[in-house]
């Protein structure tokens, strides 16, 4: 590579030296060229909270394999940190001394010793202004902020192919599961026919303890919050959002244009209750926030995140715990399914130096950056309203006689069957007034079922909005 | 990129030709540097059987894709064809031209319009002489050949290094899942702790059909021919050799050096009988063919290729049929798994094809291709007799008093403890004079577990070599 203005003797303290008499011999065979012109290539490191002192963990346990798997082509070091606060810098668990860490973004951006930007502080505003900025100063990226390029992604990529400097983002999407390069690199010979994920690890826990343990929601909460599986405000994770901004990163490289968040349809796991949990377990079903990503013959792209019940016996069934996993269908490579933990100090890492090591290896090539960038000047999102599955929906009632027949007459006024419906009995109080009911509906469009609810909940003894859950084959 | 001698018009009839508007609507961004001069990089095929025409039927159906996908940068196609038989050609599914066709490989490596040779002959002669022809004609070379590579890939590799120019192997391990990308790029930050793989399909399908339909080892693999998932001649698949190359392979990424094959201790799936599968079942495993390998704290690799009990629980057990999976334990990214079809024409086109855009990707580049280099000198193979695990050992026994009671009797004097003890009655005839006397055996040493079974065999009530399955805890 050659690249970078650190010398050699600039490794932080304690860093892994790379076996310099090996490169020497590899070099003395005349097979890599660089090796005694090789500079090492300088990281900005801006934000370093778990991900960031994990990836300087990773680079000091690890750095001097990842210079050998690349024949002596790639070394590198952190070369500045950025921090919120310098005197909370002490108490990290890393040997980072402490000239190397500045409060100023701009500090990081511009120094001349930093070759590739690492954006791990997160958010939309600061975090944006740090990307931009570097991608200005033809230093490639590394982040792993899904929010920040499923919101603004399209005004970042064009930064990008502006000043052919790429955005590497692999930890933004499934932690240490490698399915942003599978999706770019691997799978480029095929067209993608769909995506099915469970990419939000903190909800998949929580529905995980409401099944195994019965508890609650807002017990299944506390407990992840206690374990630090959530964060104090956990709305992101719970209400569907951040796997819907994963879902939209896939989508992107998938069908070649970033989807607008404001159009799609998402829904947590906020309103999942036991009841619902044990119905779709008699169903030989589990309950799974589960993000789907389809291409339809029209061209349009389907995306939606849901509470879903998903077949006891599909391979995503098993995805316990924090784990994530992503079933992805090619029309050349088939069915595949990757799983992995999907966040975390190591695993998260695990990408960033992935991307590091890319970003590295084609740093100041001629041409032909390996960063995402658009493909398609825009494309079609099929609207939810004409997305098509069976359904579980649950209404709150005032249980009297002819509550099911009325529910049933709109639906079926709307042309929507049904295939079963079913009220949990309270053994200790079988006449209870209010109850759940439920019903088992067949496949209609999202919009066709959007419109019989509205008029169901209009009937007075309809006490709240009805909960929906898709029902998914993943056939 | 700018490579290939092939213009424009070059493009085989009826391949799906970029479109240029779009091109040229990046050029003139200034954005895709190469665009205007770019021509057409010609591969050379080298076999037209399954994957071949796969390879042929995706780049028609899916060039354009790739094309955009690498912002232009990538434009390919087929310039030359080598086949056996000339004659054959036409019934062939695609609609290659006639022209196109030879059966002298060194006319498709020498061809000027060859930039990149793709070897799908198999064997490892004269599939050895057209890679390092490649090789040697500066021709990176793609390739789904474990046997070639396993076997010599050491020669191959040092012609690589010597040559400055890649093989890149995607598809010679579980076809369409991206294995080799994401060991190679994707941790290339991690330590591999372990693989654990069912990465031969026809075996997987046999000991499942054993296992659902209750048929023997002889019906299940009738039952794969005539479905064609096992070759007419299916020795490499069941005895184990097929999943070891692929081992082999995987273990080069991850430790740097390659295995010596004669090195290493492979057993198939021939001696698996309905009452192994019954008695795993009864006990919470199921049957499969597992490839393991490790590292060591030492340093030193353990690989091994068994028939194999693993815990019904585990996900690996969920793998059915011709499908494959491999866990690969990471120091950094933790557990991952990654599924999907591990053979077949589409699948396995589209990793060749995956390896032909990263081949095209850095052709020419001034340094610093992507194909795998052994990192290591050479490596530690632990021998198989210090391997570890517990045991289920199948003893052909006449019966009679006393049996069990010498059985026992070595296995303590060479100090290997029991777990249990079981023979199958047979119920029609409970009294029978030849039976399977089975033994759980806690853990010890591969080579003391051979040492006592030596000296069983010495019995005269003992017919036949005792046949052995590892129990896999997989933790």
């Amino acid at each position: 590579m050659g690249i970078g203005s650190k010398p050699q003797a600039s490794f932080p303290r304690n860093l892994e030296i790379p076996d310099r008499s090996r490169l020497d011999e590899w070099a003395s065979e005349g097979t890599v060229a660089c090796v005694n012109s090789c500079s090492s290539i300088g990281i900005g490191l801006a934000g370093f909270g778990t991900v960031g002192s994990g990836v300087w963990n990773t680079l000091q346990r690890n750095g001097d394999l990842i210079t050998g798997r690349t024949g002596g082509n790639v070394v590198m070091h952190i070369a500045k940190i950025l921090v919120r606060d310098l005197a909370k810098t002490r108490s990290t668990t890393t040997d980072a001394p402490a000239e190397m860490f500045t409060t100023d973004w701009h500090a990081l951006v511009s120094d001349p010793a930093v070759d590739i930007v690492v954006e791990l502080i997160g958010g939309t505003t600061d975090a944006f202004d740090i990307v931009a900025a570097a991608l200005r100063a033809k230093k490639p990226v590394v982040t792993g902020n899904k929010a920040l390029l499923a919101e603004r992604g399209p005004e970042l990529f064009a930064i990008s192919r502006e000043t052919d400097t790429p955005i590497h983002f692999e930890a933004a999407v499934a932690g240490g599961i490698p399915i942003i390069h599978a999706v770019q690199a691997s799978f480029i010979g095929n067209r993608i026919k769909s995506f099915s994920g469970i990419i939000n690890g903190t909800s998949n826990y929580i529905l995980g303890r409401m099944t195994d343990a019965g508890l609650s929601f807002a017990a299944a909460l506390q407990e992840a919050q206690n374990l630090g599986y959530a964060e104090a405000d956990p709305a992101l994770d719970v209400n569907g959002w951040d796997a819907a901004h994963k879902a939209i990163l896939l989508a992107a490289l998938a069908y070649g244009f970033t989807v607008d968040p404001e159009k799609i349809h998402v829904s947590g796991i906020e309103q999942v209750r036991p009841t619902d949990i044990t119905f779709a377990k008699n169903l030989g079903y589990v309950v799974k926030l589960l993000a789907v990503i389809r291409e339809h013959p029209s061209g349009a792209v389907e995306l939606r995140v849901q509470p879903s019940f998903i077949p006891q016996a599909h391979i995503l069934a098993s995805v316990h715990g924090v784990f994530n996993a992503i079933a992805v269908h090619g029309d050349a490579a088939g069915e595949s399914l990757f799983y992995g933990r999907g966040a975390g100090q190591d695993p998260t890492a695990s990408s960033v130096v992935a991307d590091l090591v890319e970003a590295a290896r084609t740093l100041r090539q001629p041409s032909g950056h390996r960063g995402f960038l658009p493909y398609q000047e825009s494309g079609e999102l099929l609207p939810v309203e004409e997305t098509s599955t069976p359904y579980y929906v649950r209404f709150d009632v005032t249980d009297r006689p002819g509550v099911v027949a009325e529910i049933a007459r709109i639906l079926a006024d709307h042309g929507i069957g049904i295939s079963g419906t079913h009220s949990p009995v309270n053994p200790s109080n079988p006449d209870a007034d209010f109850v759940d009911m439920v019903f088992l509906l067949h496949t209609c469009t999202f919009g066709k079922l959007q419109g019989a609810l509205h008029a169901v909940e209009e009937l007075d003894c309809v006490n709240s909005t009805p909960v929906v859950f898709r029902i998914e084959s993943l056939a």
